[in-house]
């Protein structure tokens, strides 16, 4: 098999800085879309697989899956694609299609394991998959999503994960225009979450721990801030909330948030895997049938839906776009939450760039 | 207002056996109706309440929350019962009645608090509310329940508090015939739990810790019985199960139980109301999109829902009967879990003991 090889971004150890490298995509199948990568989102999961944070990385690790381009081929099955339409590909590019999971639409929670973007294993090339810092990208036409036309390219790429990953429960969850929700956490995920229950019509509160954040969540949309570090303000918050979206990426106190759910209500946790520290007292989720649930990212079909909401509300990311020459600093800046609220790579950056 | 003066069994102190003593009840008001109680199920709250275990009772306590007897007087504007009819009295005698959980049928959940049947807030009477070890009791016909004819009147007294904190629950996560359930403990809750779900069409699997509790539970209708502390019979479950009602009244570690929900599934803890000792990981409840949440008794809607239900599928408690006087020796046996599955008591022991 032909193997066209491109320009990417990579890393090859974790303590490497991302440097540019060559990698190879395949020549398209008959399913297959070719897509010329316009621009790429920046995800807090990049920095984990680049860094094997979470173990298990694979090098070099390519990172990137908020992806927007141009189809640029198309294979001779592909019914939902032609050449020069606008497409995207999140953080999912291939699943078993036959589990249970699956077969719901839910294929982030693939039964045999879903296909990551990047570090996912590579059924074609073999090794594993290489992500959306690179010239081109080839997915199956299952996995490609369409982008509504009004959108601006760039600030729609953060859509594909960070929309998704709060999109998912606000759906699953059912929040519409009677629901009373909070956000936790003011970054990537938080800022698309406020967007997205406010396009869906719910009354949204931020919980932040900082005055500084009050102006920006209300210029975002909220409709209340409330700093979690008052406890006045937390106790008068007693029983309102009917779904909280948490995405605050590391250990907290989950406590304080569960007594301000109102009976019935579910705090689900998007930014934080891990063992919770501060013990979950579960005698308030008891007397008030309260849940605390988990979430991750969103399956394709709920993607598409997404972008379609997206396009209609016009709603998208707020961003500053950078070359891929900076990625690096990004990293750094968005490990200080130094960002508003979500860096996206013009890959214009790399294109231009010289071969190595 | 004349307030008769009846038999009860309660406690004057939380180190005191309880003992036959002499309380009042008030006179029929336009609403109430008078019960003349034949049965009174024995709940672990009894004990708890009793010996003060969760702060804040109020003696004497005279315990009893799953109350079976016949009407004996209504009230002018009664227009659900007549005198001769079977009725029970569950958890909750009175609520607010217009707070939004309230208004949802959702009176365990009440914002401006439940009444409880016993150690509650007495409007009436001033002082707190008395139970069911006693010879008669007057509830406001909101808060009393028809039994169906064709149940064992015995027999039903458990599923007022037993049965209802475990069928909220299976109704609330919308159990039936396709879902894959499992009980964890076999008690007084589990055994209703199995039935229950049974009743509702689902596989039903229990936990239990013990070999011995195999038989018992198919017995009671159980698809299957998993030995929780069995590491190859748990890791054979991943992923297996829709919803979990966790019965077990004391601290213990949710983890293993949680890696055997499916995606989108649901711990439900009946049990255990207080910290947990050990540190909830949240990884498997994001990448599986999981719950944990708790639940508290049902509402009158749904107790009476229940109760139709086990008239129409002929579901009852299993137990064993006792006399008033051996009231204080079936504590000590509960807390040793020596029971199958339920004790009742047979009122007539106090009616026909002599005033003291």
């Amino acid at each position: 098999m032909h193997k066209p090889q491109i320009k990417a971004y990579g890393t090859e150890s974790k303590d490497a800085d991302l440097k540019q490298i060559q990698i190879h995509r395949r020549e398209i199948l008959p399913n297959d879309v070719e897509i010329d990568i316009l621009f790429c989102g920046v995800c807090h999961s990049d920095i984990h697989t680049a860094r094997n944070d979470w173990g298990g990385s694979k090098y070099p690790v390519v990172p990137g899956h908020e992806i927007v381009g141009i189809a640029t081929k198309v294979g001779a099955e592909v019914k939902k694609f032609k050449v020069g339409d606008k497409v995207a590909v999140g953080c999912i590019v291939d699943s078993c299609r036959t589990c249970s999971s699956c077969r719901e639409h839910l294929e982030q929670y693939c039964l045999n394991g879903m296909v990551g973007t990047y570090n996912g294993k590579d059924a074609h090339l073999g090794g594993h998959t290489f992500g959306g810092y690179s010239e081109k990208i080839v997915v199956d036409e299952n996995y490609v999503l369409k982008v509504p036309e009004n959108l601006d390219m760039a600030a729609v790429a953060p859509v594909l994960c960070a929309g998704v990953t709060t999109w998912s429960p606000l759906r699953h969850w059912k929040v519409n225009k009677n629901s009373t929700i909070a956000v936790v956490g003011l970054g990537g995920l938080g800022h698309m979450a406020i967007k997205l229950a406010k396009g869906l019509g719910a009354h949204v509160s931020l919980f932040s721990r900082s005055q500084h954040k009050i102006q920006d969540a209300k210029d975002l949309g909220a409709d209340e801030v409330i700093i979690s570090t008052d406890e006045n303000q937390m106790k008068q918050l007693r029983g309102k909330f009917d779904v909280i979206i948490d995405t605050v990426p590391y250990v907290h106190d989950l406590n304080p948030y569960i007594s301000t759910l109102k009976h019935s209500g579910t705090l689900v946790l998007v930014g934080y895997l891990g063992p919770l520290n501060e013990i979950l007292n579960t005698a308030p989720m008891v007397v008030g049938r309260k849940s605390v649930a988990g979430s991750l990212i969103g399956g394709i079909k709920e993607t598409q839906e997404l972008l379609d909401f997206c396009g209609e509300k016009n709603i998208v990311s707020e961003i500053e776009l950078i070359d891929i020459q900076e990625i690096n600093e990004a990293y750094e800046r968005m490990i200080k939450s130094d960002v508003k609220y979500r860096f996206v790579i013009d890959m214009k950056s790399l294109k231009n760039a010289d071969s190595d």
